[in-house]
């Protein structure tokens, strides 16, 4: 190269983000299949809009509201003009809408599935690009909406083999936490610091959501958390919300939309079993105008520590009826549902779930290449897959490799092989203790556990035998 | 909200990208499903890297070399360091191997497919974010690794429908040319300009290359093009490229390897009618030290001015034995070749290719939202695509709305139905004249054309019937 620098840079991944081998990538395409395969079933349509958009129709909805500018990977177009990266896949949408919104068939109802970018600190398990996986339905006010997606993800999940009771989606009305909120008489300034008080209660319980609506709670490591300071009344009245003293709540803002939510979801067979109400359900975005999802797995998984934990939350949503009016002034009824596909990929494979790559045949290269190209493109052609060694390796070291790949099956056809009109068969797991010690050809060819020799014309007959043997 | 802007954001596509519909992707999932299955087959596995590289990482390979610090999406990070956004998906694969190097396989023959962004001006046809398909082989200088990626861009392209002599695959070698220009005694300054010269041989044929490296050109609307300056016998040397007179050639260093591909393809078919030798490709990328390879779609198709055009090149890569060297100092051979996926899939969509849609079915919602669930309900679990309708308007509204949305059928089970225990299935395509028409219920009850009710029991087999009768 011409302009070779004389210091070299380094080979490294830049912070927060991973690379990604065979084995997740195919599990993540059999989970994105699975969840595409429903949601086309329902009707949906995909969509996708591009990873720029521009910052100010993006807006400063970012869950973490401690870094208000912060959070977006941004930066300065030729033309002065500020773009970001997309940190959820519900700001394009809005935006999209608003852009073709008398073209659009009401509701709209698409799919969108792809990464996005947060410039947070990176952390374990935390990542500043991961997936989602978003549905949405635009333009009906109608709690059926709600309701098909809660449904929906419930489908999606069973799709992908979770059982009855392994999972739950959570329903809760934003409308009716504010009203509860106005109920209690809660100032406008203690309103945020009370709902993510309100979000712990799975966490913490009752006593200790009730002590961060007081004075604060002090935790088990001797942390202590400032609380929100309510008085005994509004505490009481903010934490009817986990009584089945509710009647009078009947009256309040957002009830209705609740309640009509849960009657098609009774009525449908979704209650009880598969979608609950929460009250406790907040979700962290500033958007939401009225129900609010959640879904989330109820069995235990190992953390990294090695600890048993329940998973929880792998997809949320709701109602954002004021997003498209941002650009529009117009309102929108809109509601939608995003799954964490990085997250909920990583609990799928602690149940086993795994891509569907087929066993791999390695054809060592012995002296003739194309005669390795032809026997790897016969065996393709019987659906197998097959590769031909491409390296300048000798035989050891080409059986190395096929043990490296994980191939299943070597095909070799030395000189010998050839000249009889025959081609060795070897089985890489039967052979496997063997082929650790081979270190010569010679060795090699003595090492004739799980090897077969057969006919040329039999080859492909054999090699579905073997491989049916092993699945 | 409450922190509305007085102001509004403009809802607009950031310049030089794109929004995707349904159509469109589920071609490209198609295509891109249909080229994996090849690589796959040959025993290739995936890799995802990150869109985000260490800027220092991605090196200055970017084939604008008119704008050498431009061309690339970049940001600083927190901690001060430099991110760009990949623009190809080689220099990511340069990075993962050398920091990887020790634990992978060797040869590493890995595909990546995804977004690639390049921070240049826009136009036509021409965007910032576009898809690549790439397959490598790392760690290999045999010939076969590269006659092996030739063969399979042919086997994906024949896999997506396209015949022989529809497309070729053209193989050249950068040292080859180099050699040519030794011998040609062309000062180094100005080997550039010979490649860009000869690579415009397909467009400009022998007489406006030679013009080219001489005192230069004239083209058809006048303007000027400087020439090279070479003297009549350097340009006569350099010409011999592109004649049968190359037989002194083979001392030239670079002509062994390509000689070997070819030979490799002779043997194995290829030859002839699919890949060819064809010494005006050039290629832009600086980084290519041996074979280069360009695949090219032979016939014509209409431009945006609806003219017929050759289509030209949908796919290129080389041998880049120099690339993972930048990082580790060590010499690993490489080669790969990168199918231009936006590019590809604008040539197969004109030539029909479609993604696979199943037709859709609109459940209307008339008064009881959850029966309208059920059946459509019942029509997913018997394997067709059936979505119950979630807005709230009127049945007239509820029909532009299937229309709209391209539904095949729409299923409706108003009152009367239901007393009769009957359901009504009207075929969208069979009444599209008639349903244009319509405006009142009234009037659409009298609109029989292309609708039949049966027993409530009958409509998965009545669907069946329909939807077969059509496709």
């Amino acid at each position: 190269m011409s302009n070779e620098k004389t210091s070299r840079p380094k080979a490294r991944l830049p912070r927060g983000f991973r690379d990604r081998g065979a084995g997740e990538i195919a599990a993540e395409r059999a989970l994105i299949d699975t969840i595409r395969g429903v949601y086309e079933s329902y009707g949906f349509s995909p969509l996708e809009t591009p990873a720029f958009e521009y910052t100010d129709a993006l807006g400063k909805f970012l869950p973490d509201v401690d870094r208000p500018n912060d959070g977006v990977f941004s930066l300065k177009d030729d033309d002065e003009q500020w773009l970001s990266l997309r940190y959820d896949l519900t700001a394009p949408l809005a935006r999209y809408v608003a852009e073709n919104f008398q073209n659009l068939p009401k509701p709209f109802r698409r799919y969108q599935v792809g990464p996005v970018w947060r410039n947070e600190k990176p952390g374990p398990g935390r990542f500043r690009e991961f997936t989602q996986f978003d549905a949405d339905t635009v333009g009906s006010a109608s709690p059926a909406a709600d309701a098909e997606l809660l449904m929906m993800v419930c489908d999606a999940l069973e799709a992908l083999g979770l059982k009855r009771g392994e999972y739950v989606a959570k329903v809760n009305s934003r409308k009716f936490l504010n009203g509860i909120l106005a109920l209690a008489e809660v100032a406008p300034s203690k309103c945020g610091a009370v709902l993510r008080a309100l979000d712990k209660y799975d966490r913490l319980g009752e006593v200790g959501v009730r002590a961060l609506l007081g004075q604060g709670r002090k935790d088990e490591s001797g942390d202590f958390t400032n609380g929100v300071g309510l008085n005994a009344d509004q505490i009481a009245k903010v934490m009817r919300l986990f009584t089945d003293d509710a009647d009078d709540l009947t009256v309040i803002e957002g009830y209705n939309d609740l309640d009509a939510i849960r009657r098609i979801l009774v009525d449908a067979g979704y209650c009880a079993d598969r979608v609950a109400i929460d009250l406790s359900i907040v979700r962290g975005l500033d958007y939401y105008t009225g129900p609010v999802f959640e879904a989330q797995l109820t069995f235990k998984v190992k953390n990294d520590e090695g600890q048993e934990v329940v998973f929880g939350s792998v997809a949320g949503g709701g109602r954002y009826d004021d997003l498209v009016a941002r650009f529009t002034g117009q309102q929108v009824p809109a509601t939608g549902i995003s799954i964490g596909v990085s997250r909920l990929l990583a609990a799928m494979q602690q149940r086993g779930l795994t891509g569907n790559e087929p066993p791999l045949i390695v054809v060592l290269s012995m002296g003739d290449q194309v005669r390795s190209f032809e026997i790897a493109r016969e065996l393709r052609a019987n659906k197998f897959r097959a590769e031909s060694y491409v390296g300048t390796k000798k035989i050891p070291d080409q059986l190395k490799y096929a043990d490296k790949r994980g191939a299943a099956l070597v095909v070799m056809e030395g000189e010998d092989e050839r000249a009889k009109g025959q081609v060795t068969i070897k089985d890489l797991k039967a052979g496997a203790e063997v082929s650790k010690s081979v270190e010569s050809r010679a060795e090699w060819v003595g090492a004739r556990a799980g090897q077969e020799t057969v006919d040329r014309g039999k080859l492909v007959e054999k090699v579905r035998e073997l491989l049916s043997r092993e699945s």
